[in-house]
């Protein structure tokens, strides 16, 4: 089994409420790797019996700091419509809330289509690139081969202030897996946050909130299958003990497949 | 008292439950315009007796179509932490959920800052641009005093499509009110659904999920008083059903106050 899936593992109690636990192999400084914690919620949202459709939205609200162990969860369906389905999912450790998502479901139809923004052009192949080390950092991101054209943390945070705090690079699974909603949901948050790449010094910084949009549907999956996605992630302000974080995923053939923003604490 | 206050009035029935209703004065389409109802659940944080802090980030995800009329709103603290607070809200009509939200508040303490993002420069000022009529348009759009400098809707849906989905305009409310939070969120979602503004035809569109993030805090909104805000909006995508739209708002000086994301749903 992947360790993604591995880790992603729901135990159904009945109605609602699931259990799942934390895995050593996306382990981040504290707790879990958040990427791996909202999919982990939207998971518990896709094995409900009573889930259809593909996901559309998805917000996870990290409440409190994980501990290593076992997570319970509950998913609620708010409402179900015809083509779309809302849901309210909570995850809880010693009865406090930890975390807390909603998603929205729906039935994807061929509709009339049009990309306005574009993946970036003319860039070196994954093969031509070199992975970044992740010696000395926390467990998750070993589980990502990272390449990147732009805005790296080769060197480590060396304290060289940056102008800016947009990265490019290649990114996949490591090992590499079949993309599906989840694995998309993880790979989404495994931009380092913007405020490492800006300053380049240690410091506390946590997410407070994160949004996916999905715009692949299971046929962009299924083509991306097991390759290296293009990520591309910025901020527009630091202020005030917050920043926010935008990032785009781009299949390998330039169609952007996910969309995702959050707000970041930090403290200096 | 100012029509939008009018709008958000709440009646606290006492614990988390709070009644309020539609205003004809925002009204949309079909029932009230998303822009007041995200704020109005918002809101039911603020007034909770609980409430501590700003907001930081703010996810309204709509579930079904609002009536005008009474909504009864429930709003729940998921977890109180020092510095930080994490509420889930339900707004209900005749006993089925309607809209819900999740709220980050915290208290924000001047740290390091750094804008990165830069408001677009040496625009005409409001005073030297003609206002956007919304003769034919719902009730909500009359309560903005919208001046564009790109992508408006002078001429109306004609259906000379164009090739991108980007606007830019000032804005305010009308009348004109100090912008506190409240009227922040509901400024946030007053763009047009991009994908009017990229086809310029009429179709079913409605968000299903709107996130926004607070840059501001007191201060900058104390600064801003009630002059004209600068919104600028895009899309990324227009895809099977579904588009997302980006927003930001900046200060009459330039300063980022709130950016919002959304995904609206679509029909052709």
């Amino acid at each position: 089994m992947h360790p993604l899936d591995a880790a992603l593992q729901l135990t159904a109690l009945g109605g609602d409420r699931f259990t799942g636990a934390t895995s050593p192999a996306y382990g981040n400084m504290v707790g879990p790797f958040g990427g791996v914690t909202s999919s982990l919620l939207l998971n518990a949202v896709l094995q409900h019996p009573q889930s259809a459709g593909v996901p559309v939205a998805l917000t996870v609200n990290f409440v409190a700091p994980i501990e290593d162990g076992v997570i319970e969860l509950t998913a609620r369906a708010a409402r179900i419509n015809r083509s779309t389905q809302h849901w309210i999912v909570e995850a809880a450790q010693g009865g406090l809330v930890v975390a807390l998502a909603t998603a929205v479901l729906a039935e994807r139809r061929a509709t009339w289509s049009a990309p306005q923004a574009q993946a970036p052009q003319d860039l070196p192949a994954p093969q031509e690139l070199k992975r970044l080390s992740m010696a000395g950092l926390p467990s998750w991101t070993g589980r990502y081969d990272m390449r990147f054209i732009g805005g790296g943390l080769d060197g480590g945070l060396d304290g060289r202030e940056r102008a800016d705090a947009a990265s490019c690079l290649w990114v996949r699974d490591d090992p590499p897996r079949p993309m599906d909603f989840l694995s998309l949901a993880a790979i989404c948050d495994s931009f380092f946050p913007r405020i490492f790449i800006r300053r380049r010094r240690p410091m506390p910084a946590g997410t407070v909130s994160l949004t996916t949009y999905f715009h692949a549907d299971e046929a962009m999956l299924a083509a991306q299958a097991d390759g290296y996605v293009l990520g591309v992630a910025d901020a527009l302000t630091f202020r005030h003990g917050f920043f926010d974080q935008s990032a785009q995923i781009w299949s390998s053939s330039g169609e952007l497949m996910a969309s995702a923003h959050q707000m970041v604490y930090f403290k200096d």
